[in-house]
Order: structure tokens, then C-alpha cells, then sequence
């Protein structure tokens, strides 16, 4: 839990992180929204506070879209639809890599870069792969020392365990709220395990890959789908002793990536290191991504993946909720449990069973 | 085409592959479903000409299978419902590889010594890939001269080129027809790009991945989530020049495999050698399918795994129908270019198009 959260707004106002107090805010308002022990503002409040680029704000609306409590989901609907219209001019830029590679440090380094440069950063996070780590990924704030305690900056650890679905809801509606508060690049960190990079993937611009030298493909369990989603591999820790294996592994990738399929973008994904100590090859990265996007903006590419990607998890959304719908028929669970003991006795193929199934819910409620 | 679907049944069975001749065949009985051109049987006939193992009345049946006409489709279903309760006992190996990693001569090795020991083995494909290259894989029955000319092998091309769904269909169908015939060996061969893989995957209780050595990951194009799905990765080719290079892979590969998350059934993949010429690690993997067979079937896997394949294609097929069903509302089609409109505006999130859309949905006609 964010514990600002918990506190009364009127309180939390005060902590406004040196940026201007929203002019709009007015508690009063929000009166008719209060509960016991949390009190909620107008809608309005909140976009004022986001649009102000009050962090404390950004915050507590961020929290709300986080709940399940329907009363929070309502406002947190009305924030996200009042912030779309100011939302979409950042660079979204994902970034994977599994642990042990250097992420947190990678963006720490890549952060203070940014944001050295007058740039305004939110990092985000997703990982949904359990409840016990919640925080376990830039939850632990210590490891971006810099970052954390950088105006420019905004840090969120991801939302708590839930499906991987839920979970990247909830990214994609924070992505939006940062937007309106004038960050214009959003880091999105994944664990690299699972399906989150999936996730991430269809929510970023820019998909980066973090790497190390010599530890050998195996070692580091990347999955290939991942390397092939990449539109860079960064090859991190490029210091001291590693550096004969970091060239070495350089080279070998950038040989690799040429036996990739085309991407649909027309870019040629590169290969690259960089050290977040001695912080070498970390401008370079900025640079790759500026032609990245610059490239697609020309070709159209950049507004068309954002186009289908929204599109896309529309159709998701969809799917899931017919899917849902269709197995929660009483009439379908009923027949369901008769219907999987002919498959399991092989009276039945699997394509009778489905048609057995949807001639009841279509012949039934429809 | 299968020139020999469109020979009448009746000169058809004249060719009766020295297999004994179905006893029940009644070919008056067939008159009602004649058409010009083309003669049908009563569905009993043809499950008689399967069960006698008729290799000619087989290939009729999976040509109708294979047949898009609703008549042929009509008499197919009632063959293969009628056929399920004979099917099941045999195992089901999945093979890929990447072209050049020798699949075909492969099989023609791994074949000839299955029937050596009296085995009866039917040799499917998939390759949705492209319409143009239909019988590209198996077609050349050249590649596999001795097998396709052994009374106990039974070689049949991949179905013509469709939707992935639609062919990975026919050929589990296929499956059920070939296994009713007594064929105890099915070999399904992909060629390694694509779904396919996944596709095959799903309807095999065995995934052998064939390699090369000295090639190099990269070099083989095969992706990191095809190596996942492996129970065995077989380099072949194990023969003259290319020993040295395939032990140093065989160690490499070995060493890989541990890395690799541990599978489902328990089993933990393995690495072996052969050579399709010299004929050195065939028998080999006979052994290993065997102990693989074994292992699964004392411990609950092999029975778990092939209910959970029929009730996932159930499920694939329901959630594509509910799919199609939407979309082809006319309602959903009407607002959907408005919808769409409004997303490329940024005026709505996805998630609110996917309300608005499936509100009209289950608020109109159902």
C-alpha cells in the first residue's frame, strides 16, 4: 500500500514536492465522496492536481485506478477519460532483462541522463508474478538513490499481484495519468520472466533489452520471443574486467539480430553497451532512441502501432468478456461437466464438444 | 490434390495395398450420396474399409477430411465419430527442424526401423505456410523412397493450405482415422517456422526437435520457445566430417537443457546424436520415446496431457466462435467504425471502446 493514500488529502496538499499547488482543489467538493479513514476528492480535483503536475495527486489517482473498491474504479474512470484528451505525447519506452542484470541501475543512470536534460521521467513497473515480491521490482527505492529524490523524476512500483491482465490495465491507465502531469518519457520495467515483456511490449514504442557480456544466452534465460520483440539490446555492465566479454557478446548479437525477421517498423534493431557506473554508452542510448522515433514518426509507424495497440487490447477485452460470459451460464456448466467426461472417455472429439456447447448458448439465451 | 479421390470408389478398391479387403463394403448402399464425378460411400463402408486397414478407403476418408463441400464434411464427421472409440492407441510424435536439418530423410530412417519390427507407422505433416508450396513437405515421396513404398507405413501430405486452425483440424482428425486403421506410431512433421510448431505441439504426446551441429543457434532459426516445448533434441547428421562439430553441440545443447524451467510431465528433456545414413542413434530414439512413454504413462502425465489437448482445442474453438459471432453483428459492425474512430482520436481508452462495443452486444440481441 502507498501510505499517502491513507492520508486526509488536505494533509497530503502539503506535501506538494515543490511544484505549484493545484488552483482548482476544492475539498468541500469532495465531501459527498467521503468514507470513514479515507477521504476522496472530486474528479475534477484530482485532474486539476494531475494537469498541475502535483505528484502527490498523480499519487493518490494512481492509487484509486490501483483499487478494486467500485467507488475508487468510478472516479479513477472519470480521471483517466478527463487526462486522455492531454494524454499521448511521451516516449514509451519498455525495458526487460531478467534479474541481476542491472535494470534498476540501468535506470537510474538512463534516468539522471534524461532528466539532467531538463527531461520529466516516470518510471513504472509490472509484475504480476506474485504476491509475496509486491514492491519486489523499484519498490526498493534505495537502488535508485538519485532517481528517487529527483524533481524530474516520478517512481511507481508495480500494482499489487493480480492477474497479468488486470495488472497491465492498470499500467496502461497510469501511463495515462503520468502523460497529463507532463512526463515525457515513460519507463515501463518488467521482470524478465513470463508474459509480462508481452504485456509491456504492447504498451511501449520502444522495447529495450538489457543484457550482460559472456554470461552466454542460456545462462541469462532469455526467451527468444523476447530477443525478437527487441527494438535494442543493450549489453550492460560494460566496465572494468567485463569488457572483453561485453565485445565479444556484441559482436555475436549483432550478428544474431541480422537472422532476425524483419521488424515491422523497417527499424534494424541494434546492439549496444554502455556501463551504468562509469556511465559510457548511456547518451548513446537517448540517441538511438530519438532516430528510433524520428524514423517511425516519418514512415507512420509510431502512430500506427499506437492505433494497434489500442485496437488490439480492445479485442482482448472483448474476447475475455464473451469468454466469460459464456462460461458463467448456468446451462453451460451444467452440460460442461457431462460434456468433459465423453472427451475423457474419447466418446467425443474436442470439436463436437465445442459445437455441443455453443449450439446450447446460442439455441439457449441468445 | 489426391489424384486418387477423384477415381471412383469402385476401381478404387481394386488397389487394396495387399490389405485385406473390407467385407462390409456396400457400394449400392452408397447411391444416395453419389454426385457427378465423384462417388461416396455410406460412412460405414468407409469405417469398414479404416478398420480392415483399406490404405486407399483411408485415403478416401481423409480426403473428405479434407473436402470444404458440406456433404463430404457430413459423412467425415460421422467416420471420425465413429472411428474415436477405436482411436488413441498409439503414440504420437510431433517432429521439427528447420529446412536442411534433414527432417525427411529422418523419418525415412526412424520409419524403416520402426516397421522392421512390425510396427505399423502413418506419417502426417502440417504446413499452413503457403498455398504455393502444398506437398512442399511429404510431397516429395522421392525423399522417403523406401517408406513410401512399405506396406506398414502409411505417408499422407500436409492438407491444403488453410487457416493454421483449420489445418491443425484436418490432420487431428486424421489422426483418429489413421489410428482406427492400426497404425501405433503417428509421426506429424512441421516445418520449423511459424505456429505451426505450437500447433503441432498440441496434438502430440512426444516433441522431438531436430538439429544440426556446428550451425549455431542463430544460424538455425529456431526459436528459444520451439527448444522449450522439446522432450528431445536430436542432432542429426552424425556422420563423416560432421562428428566433431556434433559431439561439441551435443555437450552444448546438453548443458542448455538444464537451464531450461523443468516440464510439466517430470520428464527432463534429453540430447542425443544420429545419423539417417549410417543409421548410428536411430534406435536410440526409439528407446528414448519408449522410456519417455513409459515414465508418463506410470505417472498419470501421458492420459493428463491428452485430456488437457482435447479440452484446450474445445476451449480454442469456443472462444473463436464467440469471437466470430460478435463481430459479425451487424449492430457491432455499425459502431465499431465510430468506436475505432473515436480510439484514433484518443477520445476513448480501449478498455471504455470494449464497454461501449460489448455493452451494445449483450444489451441488443442477447
Amino acid at each position: 500500500m502507498d501510505s499517502s493514500a491513507n492520508k486526509p488529502f488536505k494533509s497530503a496538499l502539503k506535501v506538494n514536492d515543490g511544484i505549484e499547488q493545484p488552483p482548482s482543489v476544492n475539498i468541500g467538493a469532495a465531501r459527498h465522496f467521503s468514507k470513514p479513514g479515507r477521504k476522496l476528492l472530486a474528479s475534477d480535483t484530482y485532474v486539476g492536481g494531475i494537469i498541475n503536475g502535483n505528484r502527490t495527486v498523480l499519487s493518490q489517482a494512481i492509487t484509486l485506478i490501483e483499487s478494486s473498491l467500485p467507488l475508487h474504479q468510478e472516479i479513477a474512470q472519470t480521471i483517466i477519460s478527463k487526462c486522455l484528451p492531454l494524454s499521448g505525447n511521451s516516449v514509451r519506452i519498455g525495458i526487460t532483462g531478467v534479474p541481476g542484470v542491472g535494470k534498476s541501475t540501468f535506470i537510474e543512470a538512463f534516468g539522471k541522463h534524461l532528466t539532467s536534460q531538463g527531461r520529466k521521467i516516470a518510471v513504472l513497473a509490472i509484475d504480476p508474478s506474485s504476491s509475496r515480491s509486491r514492491g519486489s521490482i523499484l519498490g526498493d527505492k534505495t537502488r535508485m538513490e538519485e532517481l528517487s529524490v529527483d524533481p524530474n523524476a516520478f517512481i511507481r512500483p508495480s500494482p499489487a499481484a493480480g492477474s497479468l491482465g488486470g495488472v497491465a490495465r492498470k499500467t496502461r491507465e497510469t501511463i495515462i495519468l503520468c502523460e497529463a502531469a507532463g512526463f515525457d518519457i515513460i519507463l515501463v520495467e518488467t521482470v524478465g520472466v513470463g508474459q509480462s515483456e508481452i504485456a509491456v511490449h504492447s504498451m511501449v514504442d520502444f522495447f529495450l533489452l538489457l543484457m550482460l557480456g559472456g554470461a552466454g544466452d542460456e545462462l541469462q534465460g532469455i526467451k527468444r520471443g523476447i530477443m525478437e520483440m527487441a527494438d535494442a539490446v543493450i549489453i550492460n555492465k560494460a566496465d572494468g574486467d567485463n569488457l572483453n566479454r561485453v565485445n565479444v557478446a556484441m559482436a555475436e548479437l549483432r550478428s544474431a539480430l541480422h537472422y532476425f525477421p524483419p521488424t515491422e517498423s523497417g527499424w534494424q534493431p541494434v546492439c549496444e553497451a554502455c556501463s551504468s557506473i562509469t556511465k559510457k554508452g548511456i547518451p548513446k542510448v537517448d540517441e538511438m532512441i530519438k532516430t528510433y522515433v524520428e524514423f517511425t514518426r516519418e514512415n507512420g509507424y509510431f502512430d500506427k502501432r499506437r492505433l494497434q495497440q489500442s485496437k488490439q487490447i480492445m479485442m482482448n477485452v472483448i474476447d475475455q468478456a464473451l469468454h466469460d460470459h459464456f462460461y458463467h451460464q448456468t446451462d453451460i456448466k451444467k452440460l460442461m461437466s457431462s460434456v468433459e467426461a465423453e472427451l475423457q472417455q474419447e466418446k467425443i472429439s474436442a470439436y463436437v464438444a465445442a459445437q455441443v456447447l455453443l449450439e446450447k448458448y446460442f439455441g439457449g439465451g441468445k
